[in-house]
């Protein structure tokens, strides 16, 4: 394909349907594929010589499409929003063609000082405090990263090496693995499950903790892990070197644009590190992950091979990302953050998150209105947790009915013994007839389960919940099961 | 941005030519900057309200083309090949606008079963053991990781699991930290710092091996490796289980499409798992590196924290890829792929590689021509290591000259105290007369370096090498500095 062509192919591609979604509503938002489907419409082998590209865009519609759950559709309301938006796109083909690697400054100056400009930018917006920024002095600033399951990941590595060497330039005779041994993180038994997961990746233990009525952990349960662990002598050596709180922000961070939303962010100033996911609740297209940190040096000189050279690279302050982060390459992802803020500006943003907290609250006084729901948890933001009254096994049988109807797309979650359903808003175009046909899906499946369970009385199948565990529901976890609300 | 404008806009981006790279040749292939220079061209803060997107087209020019190093143009002779090709950036415009989040197969099943077809066709191109594909009976697969980096990082918690596993069965009293004390890991002194580093991550020592005279370590050196470990007593758990060979092709891998180089992978029978960077050396835009595992359950029964669950989405051979990679998210990467070898055709891509190949052989022979320059190894692939012929000191002043001339971007490198210069073929377009203009660059900048230093004699610089250590030069890390051939 030469420039020529690209040219005609690029067009025809900006026109084409699967990209400007502009029929978005008449596809079907749930896929309609078995396992297995796609292998069948496609040869065994790659081609032996060149197709014609009419072939290949053809089957975007032939193979691609009919095996795609839709998440920008506005009957699409499972896990979080999932950020896209015209401008985001823009920027990703300029970073294609563009194509550095920009794994240091030189590699392509402009991919490391657009991604200082931009996260300072979006730290500012959000209404961090100065020592996350690169403006101001000092070692803090921003950073893109793939996924916020990486960066938390990344921050358990980095406060695990800190502690190390912290203990072993006072204990030259005790072996690093001693140490680690010795290490405990905390986090909510609400937590996404890649917490979890980057305990068993960086071998250090995690322990649960169980959140409060309105679904948050409380210092003094902290606090008390703290002494249960202290009286085991496992926590000591975190406790002296100050605990590293990291904040995972990821799907809520993103509403801080609006100050009605930062008084959610008191307490950051004890955070060593945020992050929230623009590729989430802020229009740009996967992944773009941003994580703040207050002192990088925590980061390069962990896992860096030369300490020596690179003091020489911070001078001027001109970060070298690639210690920042688990991989090495990068791509040049801050291109579909600028163009975004730009097109939008921040006004439009705040606008996007104001539509999407206005659409949850009108789902929830639909839901209450009906009488036969009941609203789980306090809705804070884009997100509406409900179930029918009446036991867990109703409401499976809701959501399978929801399931079997295909009209919309949303999941289940589990906590305390109680079975709910979950209305995301999600795509960005969705509206307020959207969220009431939405609802009318939803009470045409809970009359269809209500009288047909008004005859057949429900037996209610008790469920045990160990707090040390994941949460299980008969026997399956929820959190990872095909519905769960895993950190994307 | 509603879809009418963003056809306008996505049109006008197709056309430009920073997308199209048509005058490549025409841009300075390096930067022209100073660091800090792109916060000046910027606000502070993002816009409150919307721009125009002329504004932001016009900006490409003015703010982030200047700051470019251009990894396509062919005068660059850096690193590695980076993949690009129209036909993978209209995949990437796809799966952007898709925009599915594919954790698992539900979340839009063509996502994860286009990845299972294509890494099939591109395992069956390179002539991988059945083993490795998903078609054949077996838990062997393909997957799509972001970076070579992050593969063996992901190899090197997997291995260290399946021992800790193993060992903790057989004796319940151990502790698993005391188990990863005993653990090492051997690779080459030439092997790529993510090697070092993932040893640092993973909380495992890690062992550098000498490679004979042709760079690369043979198994007798290993095995006495081996043995002065089990002398020591620490390596053991790792023999007894049978060592986890992990192959990172990052950039050779490419060329075993072409069947004159599959002898370099005689012994692949033995690995456990390989990796090769298409986003290299196969024409597809980062980040697209593929790992292929022969026993999947190894990486998805480490990590995870549902091993009941997972055992029902295996059957019928559907991968749950989110278990198989470091992160939870991931985008629709196959689609460039697929687009990519459907363009190209099998054929396309033997073509490429043949043409990179013959590339760096003409290179070779200007250089041995000259009389001037001496090869300093065997010219295998697309790269050509060179130096003139006399100490270090001369070479790094002919380095310098070529920074300093800027109209070719090439690195040094570093290798038993041979200061050499790498040539490497890297942009799908460069062609012959590039390759003879490039040489002419150097050739000049030889004349000048050696008219000066004809009349000052050189002192010679000693170099002392730790051969535990990263190579240095003159107390720099040389596969740490700004021209490091880092793994991408």
């Amino acid at each position: 394909m030469d420039a020529k062509e690209f040219r005609k192919r690029g067009r025809e591609m900006v026109d084409t349907s699967p990209i400007t979604l502009e029929n978005i509503r008449e596809r079907d938002v749930v896929h309609n594929v078995s396992p297995g489907y796609l292998k069948d419409l496609l040869p065994e082998e790659a081609p032996k010589d060149p197709e014609n590209f009419d072939e290949v865009f053809k089957d975007i519609e032939r193979v691609i499409m009919p095996g795609v759950t839709h998440w920008h559709s506005p009957y699409f309301h499972g896990y979080f929003a999932p950020g896209s938006s015209y401008p985001s796109i823009l920027g990703d083909m300029l970073s294609d063609a563009i194509g550095c690697i920009g794994f240091s400054w030189v590699t392509s100056p402009a991919c490391t000082e657009l991604e200082v400009v931009t996260t300072d930018w979006l730290g500012k917006m959000i209404g961090l405090p100065e020592e996350f920024l690169h403006c101001t002095e000092g070692p803090g600033g921003g950073v893109i990263q793939s996924t916020a399951s990486e960066t938390v990941l990344l921050c358990l590595l980095a406060a695990r090496t800190r502690i190390v060497n912290k203990y072993k330039k006072e204990n030259p005779e005790m072996n690093e693995v001693e140490i680690i041994s010795k290490l405990v993180g905390y986090c909510s038994t609400q937590a996404n499950s890649s917490v979890e997961r980057s305990g068993l990746l960086g071998a250090v233990q995690m322990t649960k903790l169980i959140p409060d009525s309105k679904h948050s952990v409380r210092g003094e349960t902290l606090k008390q892990a703290i002494k249960r662990d202290k009286d085991k002598e496992t926590f000591h050596f975190c406790e002296e070197e100050g605990i590293w709180l990291h904040i995972d922000a990821a799907y809520a961070g993103s509403a801080f644009v609006c100050p009605e939303f930062r008084h959610y962010m008191k307490g950051i100033e004890y955070a060593e590190t945020i992050s929230i996911n623009p590729h989430k609740w802020m229009l740009i297209n996967f992944d773009l992950s941003v994580m703040w940190i207050k002192d990088s040096t925590l980061l390069v000189d962990a896992f860096n091979v030369d300490p020596v050279y690179l003091k020489h690279v911070n001078q001027g302050k001109v970060p070298d990302y690639r210690h920042w982060q688990i991989p090495l390459g990068r791509r040049f992802r801050s291109l579909k953050l600028w163009f975004m803020l730009r097109s939008y500006g921040v006004s439009g943003v705040q606008s996007y998150i104001r539509k999407h907290v206005n659409l949850a609250k009108q789902f929830e006084k639909l839901a209450r209105e009906d009488g036969r729901f009941q609203i789980v948890a306090e809705v804070v933001m884009g997100l509406v947790c409900f179930k029918l009254k009446g036991p867990n096994e109703l409401n499976e049988k809701l959501m399978e009915e929801i399931i079997e109807d295909k009209r919309i797309f949303l999941i289940p979650a589990f906590d305390k013994n109680v079975y709910f359903l979950r209305f995301a808003v999600c795509a960005e175009r969705t509206n307020s007839r959207d969220v009431e046909y939405s609802f009318g899906v939803i009470r045409d499946c809970a009359n269809n389960v209500l009288a047909v369970h008004s005859k057949i009385p429900l037996k209610h199948t008790p469920v045990v919940v160990d707090i040390d565990q994941q949460p299980r529901y008969k026997g399956k976890l929820i959190s990872h099961n095909h519905y769960s609300d895993d950190e994307i």
